[in-house]
């Protein structure tokens, strides 16, 4: 047979020299395919590009496992540095690019709660009901050390498979909460691993606790203000020297090289290069982007994006393709019944833990906020929950690093390892599938959103997004309809909550847009009316 | 010291596992200090980015070095995967994606002529010329399969370079000759070094010739074929799904891992992968770029560009690091008089080898030029000459290829190495230097072209461009101007060796544009004066 003689080409091509072209190879096509795939299946709205890609990375790995008569499912072997250092950097920038900022930082204090006092009570949760239930199961000798990093590692929120299933279009309150809160996250997971690697945790008290707590704030801190800066200095750079003046691809190489710049320079400083690229994004899409040709502007916008999407997909293929990986499963498919067990005692866990901050922390949260419009409802509170449910390739990639150092073929730590791809398979395939629905049952009144947004999703920097949006804004105003989100916005504005907001907006005119640029390049003049309605959205 | 703290702490971590992080920011940052640098020197004729990155690479090298205490000069180890893999396709396909097609397929013959002919004198002659010199010299053991490798190395004229300091809006004939010489020229050094590797080329007999022979033919139409089925089908995709409808980013992803995919194969398959992704780009600027959206055409044109930007900075920068390296230059620090004097011989052979085949052949292109504007005068031989003398990261590659396989400190091996280097080295500096003004010596004429063209370089492509040239064209041609480009390209048109061209317009218009789309989405309608025209400039 034909086939049959190409694979087995491909197979000793494998194991040779050639292998890594090989691998390329068919990462790329299937890449590819899963572009092409995930086009044709976008008219159903159960199913997005990440889902899409783990079912062609499952099924790859089938094919691999099949050819190689079950001797391995996966191309390459899963590398920490690849997740890590090339392909995480331009899914969080990007995000930080398109975020919604007013939104982001209107509930910057709900996100640091979520996120840093959130992942604290998952991680305890987790980590406890670990430490009782599996003691009591046999299933191999794990240390504390190992209960508490399961804790750490599944209360890791996925913030790329969020990106996928909430549309910042839509829902941007839940957008902005969820999404900020994954950031935020990542930054407590970063420090609680470290803290569980380094630090001596058998006997815990408030010294160490106070200690954890300033490492997280000096962690939080550094890492915002090392991308800020990068940012800034970005900004600079372009606007002083004018690049477009000779060439557009300069200035489009220097905004790409300057973002990975302060990721990499986060990682040398060991903080968390997730902030850091996070806010440099932010920094960027705010000044940066207003220096720049009007080439330039479109071809950041969407190369950024383009650059995004491909990093995701590669990741779910892989990921896909790496659960099958027949060396894990050796060990625990002699007791599958355990196996099943311990992964939903996890994925109970993971439910539980999360559930018990995320209706506190919103109670908590809503005591401050004094309009009806403002507070997060009980819906959006279980929505919230449920999107955050997700756990990922960060999980996969901290649950390698901490149970395969140690010899993989232990009992316990094969466990954890074949649990936790069990939970991240199931939590992305069934709770992914379930957000889009969950989201338009609970919130139905999204949808007039959904229909006047463009048929572009998470863009909009695009130039004539904003003064839509205010045409839209206005026309409501005007004909006074009492559609939810608009005229919550309004309110909000009124509110003196939010006088933070416009003091910044009076020093960003007076001192940081003259000097780094900006909207126009000009200083923004308040008394123009349509400059501020403008300016509402930026 | 501040800085001796910081470059010992640097220095510490090198050692560590820390390093390739630290690398990575140092080489990041070097390659936007060189956009910076390169942007500032802009205005000074003389230099171009090639340069400056070399200079900053080399510095960088000192400084390392002095810093190690003279153990290493480089962050990297040069790796042959990182240049063929990532940093070779883009620059290649940029350049078939920017290329003007139909000044390249009407010089098409001269150019295989010269590529592939040409090719073969030159290394006849440096070959030749290095076992006659070298084996009286007593530079080591040096086989005779080494003084063909050698002859084979200097061949590959480096087309990085050459568009560099070849403008296609001024010249675009002396472009087209030198930079499509260069791609055919880079599948003959392959089958070239190839053959050297796996042939008995003790006693060369015309068997061998013929077989040779047989084997360019069979890459060059295999690898071509590649390329273009593989355009082909991504324009097939983009016109029949149109990605458009539903997002850009699918689109732009689509065009660089398709034009990936189209490289990595030909790897696979050993064929020659830069002529493959030179052609798959010249079939996606002809078909697949019209069928995407006008953010989508904007996106590709610059992220082709940007990307082909950076990795053109990225080698010379790593090529003036390496240069430094402090081990090959031990062996041969102990004569250096004899170090000089190889690279000089080396050199000249160069000079020779290249004059021998530029000028014979030039002569017998012209004899089948009719028209007195077609015929290639003296002065642009003489730029030809001297446009592809520059050596590059190709030769590198090349021989650390052949010789470090064997052993590195062999005296023999070590004289190559450092030869090629200063080679490239040389020749990269002075001649690049010096081509810029004396293009603008020997052709004054292009100096009315040069303010004509707009201030993007090489971008034929845009939308705005062919109407500015048609109209540019118009005009001169109503005014009854004989400046010297555009009037012969007229000429050129009418004459009868043009009929190939015709025939494929038609075919074109008749069967491919249907399928494949391209200008516009619509066959081509000949009675239309204006569209006529504007295809004359496709």
């Amino acid at each position: 047979m034909e086939t049959s003689f190409l694979l087995a080409k491909i197979n000793m091509l494998m194991t040779s020299d050639h292998s890594s072209v090989v691998s390329m190879n068919l990462f790329v096509a299937l890449l590819c395919a899963c572009i092409v795939v995930g086009h044709l299946l976008e008219e159903y709205r159960w199913m997005n590009e990440s889902i899409t890609a783990l079912a062609i990375g499952l099924c790859t790995g089938v094919v691999i496992l099949l050819t190689t008569q079950g001797k391995s499912s996966r191309l390459m072997v899963f590398s920490e540095d690849l997740f890590f250092i090339y392909l995480l950097p331009p899914i969080i920038f990007n995000a930080g690019f398109q975020v919604k900022k007013k939104q982001f930082f209107r509930n910057f204090m709900t996100i640091m709660l979520f996120g840093a006092i959130g992942t604290l009570i998952s991680f305890g949760i987790i980590s406890l009901g670990a430490v009782h239930i599996f003691q009591k199961m046999n299933i191999g000798p794990l240390e504390m050390r190992d209960y508490l990093a399961i804790g750490a590692i599944l209360s890791a929120t996925d913030s790329v498979c969020t990106l996928q299933v909430l549309n910042q279009d839509e829902t941007p309150l839940l957008y902005s909460l969820v999404f900020g809160e994954g950031v935020v996250n990542d930054a407590a997971s970063v420090v609680l691993f470290n803290a569980i690697k380094s630090f001596d945790i058998t006997h815990i008290n408030s010294r160490i606790a106070l200690e954890f707590m300033g490492n997280f704030l000096y962690l939080f801190i550094l890492s915002t203000m090392l991308g800020v800066l990068a940012g800034l200095l970005s900004a600079y750079i372009v606007k002083k020297l004018y690049f477009g003046r000779h060439s557009t691809d300069r200035e489009v190489a220097l905004m790409i090289l300057m973002a990975y710049l302060s990721y990499m320079l986060a990682e040398f400083f060991y903080l968390s290069a997730i902030l850091t690229v996070f806010f440099c994004g932010i920094v960027m899409s705010h000044y940066t982007w207003h220096n720049v040709t009007e080439s330039s502007r479109v071809t950041t916008k969407h190369v950024f994006a383009t650059l995004s999407f491909v990093a995701e997909i590669f990741i779910f293929l892989y990921v896909g393709m790496d659960a099958l990986d027949i060396e894990k499963w050796g060990v625990v498919s002699n007791s599958p019944g355990k196996s099943i067990k311990v992964s939903s005692i996890l994925l109970g866990l993971v439910l539980i833990g999360r559930a018990a901050f995320v209706f506190p922390l919103s109670f908590l949260s809503n005591l401050t906020r004094k309009s009806k419009y403002e507070k997060i409802d009980l819906k959006q509170q279980v929505t919230i929950w449920w999107a955050g449910l997700m756990r990922g390739a960060v999980s996969m990639a901290l649950a390698y690093n901490q149970f395969t150092r140690s010899d993989a073929k232990l009992r316990g730590n094969a466990f954890m390892i074949t649990s936790t791809i069990t939970v991240v398979l199931f939590s992305t395939v069934v709770f992914g599938l379930l957000t889009k629905p969950l989201v338009r049952i609970l919130l139905p009144s999204t949808k007039y959103f959904a229909s006047t947004t463009s048929s572009e999703p998470s863009s909009p920097k695009s130039f004539t997004q904003p003064l839509l949006s205010n045409g839209h804004d206005l026309e409501t105003h005007q004909n006074g309809k009492s559609i939810l989100r608009p005229s919550s916005l309004r309110k909000l504005l009124s509110t003196p909550s939010h006088t933070v907001h416009h003091y910044w907006r009076k020093f960003d005119d007076a001192f940081m847009r003259p000097v780094f640029g900006g909207r126009g390049f000009v200083p923004f003049i308040p008394c123009s009316p349509t400059d501020q309605d403008d300016h509402q959205w930026l």
